[in-house]
C-alpha cells in the first residue's frame, strides 16, 4: 500500500472513527482501524462488533492495498501534524508516514483479522431526509434509558405509520415521541429499536452529511449510508432485540385541564427550583392556579431552604397541584423548543402530558409523584 | 440586614468566590460566604484558613449587617437567577432572596462564627505592577512541584534582588527562574514563597484588575489588594514554612554549546514525537548536530513505533545527544514565548537551560536523562 492524502482530512476522518473504538476490545484488531486503499481513494473502518464505521477519502494512491493500525496511537499522530500532505507506505504489516519534516513508523494487524462490516447489500434501501432524522433524534434521545439491564429501552424506537416516521423512547418513568409531517417517501414498513450510542455518533455524522440518508434494515442490521463533502460516509449498527414497549396506549386520549404557558420562561424557573430540589429529591411541585390563571412552582429543601416562582399560565379545567422529578421536566422543555408548550393534565397521580405548540409534533408524556 | 444589588455582579464574584471554598469544611461556617452590607457596599468573603479572598461591589443597603450563607447553594442559586436586580433580606439567620418572579429563602450562620481573614494593616504595603506579577506567574506556575510531601516546592518563591523581582519555581527535576526588568519601585525586601493554588486564583483576579497590586506580607501571610472595575478585592494566604532551596547556584554560569532554534517549530515537533514516548517512557531524544545544523529528535516505544524529526538549527560547539522527559520540555518551551529561544549544554549528564532570546527575561533548567 503506497498512497497520500491530506492531514486535516485524514485528521478529521480519524477523531469521528476514533469514538468508536472499544477501550479494551475483545480482540486485538479491534483497537485498529483499518486502511482500504483503491484507486483515487482511501476507505477507513472501525468495528466493535455491534457498531461500525466506514468512511473514504480521497487520496492519490500509488499501490492499492489494505492494513489495519492502532486506531488512538495513529489518530493522535496525525492530529499533531502539520496541515501538509501525509504519505503512508506499508511493507508488510510495518507502517511508515512521512509529514513535513517528520518520519513515523508503527506495527499494524494484517486487515485478513479485521471482521467483516454488515453491508446489506441485498436489501432495497430506503431515503430518510437527514433533517427529520437529525431532529426526531435531537427530540427524543435524552429520554432513553441508560440502565443497561432494561436492554430494550437503551434503543429509540423506529416505526413507520401511516406515511410518517415516529421515534420513541421511554425510560419507565417518562416517553418521548416524535412524528416527523407526513412525506410520501415514508410509505415503507420500519421497526426498529437502535441503540442511543449508534444514535449519538449518527447525529453528528448528519450535521456534515447529505440532504438524504439510505437507510438499511433486516431483523438484526441497519446500515445508514449518507455522502459527506469529500466522500461517502456509512455507520452500522446491530439492533436490540425483543418487542418494544406498546407505549402508544400510555398516551391518555382526554385530558380535563389545559395551560398554555410560555416555554423559556417555565423552563428558566424549573432550572432556579431545581437547584434547591437536587438538595432534597429532586422533586418540584406544579400547582396550576385556575383562578389567578397562574402556575406556582415550589421545592423545599428542609436543612437548606426553599424556593418559589410564579408564571401567568392560560388555564383551563380546574385548579390542581401535582409533583415530578425536574430533571424529566427540564429535558422535556429542552426538547419542546417552541416559543409557547402545552401542558395536559387528568388528575395527580395520571401521566400528563407536555408539548410545542407550534413547530414539530412532539409528545412528552411524564409520570408525576405522589405527595402527601 | 436589607439591600439590592446587581445579579450579573453578584453572579460573577460569587463564582469566584466558590472556588476558594472546601469541600468538606473543617468547620461548617467554612463552606459559607461571609456577607458584608455597609452603606453603598457589599462584601463578600470566603476563606480555607489558607487561602481568603474578599470582593466588595455596589449595593444600595436600606440595613447594614451581616450574616453567612452557604457559599455553594447561594452561589448557583444566583447563577440561574434573571439579570435583575436582586434584593437580600434577613431576619436573624434566615435569609430571603427575590428576584423577578421568584422568591428563596435559606439558613445562614451568623457572621460572629466566620473566622476574621488576615488584612496586615499595620504593615507597609509595597506596589508591584499586575502585568508583571501575572507574567511571572505564568512564566514558571507549571513547574512547581504538585507532590505534597514537598512542601516548600508546591510554592512560587519570590525574591527581590538588585531592583528587580525574581519569582522561581522547582520540582527537583527542573527549575524555572522568571525575573522582571529592573525597576525602581521594586527596592524592597521580599523573601516568600506562596502556595500555586493561591496564585492561580490571583492570576484570574489579575486578568480584571487595575494596573498596581498592593502587596503585604509579614513571615507568615501574604494579602494582594487590587482594585476592580466594580470596588476592590483581596486575596490573602498563608505562606509556606522553610527554606526555599538555593537554586541560583545549580544554574551553571558556562557552557560549551548553544544553540539557536525556532520554538514554535521545535515545540510542534516535541509534542508530535510525545505521542510515541508516552506509550513507553515519556523520554525524548535530542540530537544537535554541528555538521549538519540540525537538531534530530526521537522516540522509540518497542511495541507501539517509532518517531523522527528533524529541525534546522544554529549550533555552536560539538554535537551532543541528550535525553530529557518530553513534559518538561514542552512546558518549558509554551512558556518561552519568544519567537526564537536558545539552548545552552555541558554535557549528557549535566542541567541544560532553555531560554527565550528576545522578550520577558526566564531560565528554564531541565535534568537530563542517562541513556546507555
Amino acid at each position: 500500500m503506497k498512497l497520500t492524502c491530506s492531514q486535516s482530512l485524514l485528521n478529521a476522518k480519524l477523531s469521528l472513527l476514533s469514538r468508536i473504538v472499544p477501550n479494551n476490545p475483545s480482540h486485538p484488531v479491534l483497537a485498529n482501524v483499518l486502511l482500504t486503499a483503491e484507486p483515487d481513494r482511501l476507505g477507513l473502518s472501525v468495528f466493535d462488533l455491534s457498531i461500525g464505521m466506514q468512511v473514504w477519502i480521497p487520496a492519490v494512491v500509488d499501490e492499492p492495498g489494505s492494513l489495519t493500525l492502532p486506531a488512538r496511537l495513529f489518530s493522535e499522530i496525525v492530529s499533531k501534524l502539520p496541515n501538509k500532505d501525509v504519505a503512508i507506505t506499508t511493507d508488510d504489516v510495518a507502517v511508515s508516514l512521512a509529514c513535513g519534516s517528520g518520519k513515523y513508523q508503527m506495527q499494524g494487524i494484517s486487515a485478513d483479522e479485521f471482521p467483516e462490516l454488515p453491508d446489506l447489500a441485498k436489501i432495497e434501501p430506503i431515503q430518510i431526509d437527514a433533517g427529520i432524522l437529525s431532529e426526531g433524534i435531537q427530540s427524543t434521545l435524552f429520554a432513553a434509558s441508560s440502565d443497561e439491564s432494561k436492554q430494550i429501552l437503551t434503543g429509540l424506537h423506529f416505526s413507520s405509520s401511516t406515511g410518517s416516521i415516529e421515534m420513541s423512547s421511554t425510560d419507565g418513568h417518562r416517553l418521548a415521541i416524535f412524528q416527523s409531517a407526513d412525506t410520501e417517501d415514508c410509505d415503507f414498513p420500519l421497526d426498529a429499536t437502535i441503540p442511543v450510542r449508534a444514535l449519538r455518533e449518527l447525529e453528528k455524522m448528519l450535521t456534515r452529511s447529505s440532504a438524504t440518508v439510505s437507510v438499511r434494515s433486516d431483523r438484526s442490521q441497519v446500515v445508514f449510508d449518507m455522502a459527506s463533502e469529500h466522500g461517502t460516509e456509512r455507520l452500522t449498527c446491530r439492533l436490540l432485540d425483543g418487542q418494544y414497549p406498546a407505549y402508544n396506549q400510555l398516551v391518555p386520549k382526554d385530558f380535563n385541564r389545559t395551560i398554555a404557558i410560555d416555554r423559556q420562561e417555565l423552563m428558566s424557573s424549573v432550572e432556579r427550583i431545581a437547584v434547591l430540589a437536587a438538595r432534597k429529591n429532586n422533586i418540584i411541585r406544579l400547582r396550576f392556579d385556575a383562578d389567578a390563571q397562574c402556575l406556582f412552582l415550589s421545592a423545599e429543601a428542609p436543612e437548606f431552604g426553599s424556593g418559589q416562582e410564579s408564571i401567568a399560565a392560560n388555564i383551563t379545567g380546574e385548579s390542581i397541584e401535582i409533583a415530578c422529578n425536574t430533571k424529566y421536566l427540564t429535558e422535556a422543555l429542552k426538547a419542546a423548543q417552541s416559543n409557547e408548550c402545552l401542558i395536559q393534565v387528568n388528575g395527580e397521580t395520571m401521566p400528563f402530558v407536555l408539548s410545542p405548540v407550534s413547530g414539530k409534533k412532539a409528545t412528552y408524556l411524564i409520570m408525576p409523584i405522589q405527595i402527601r
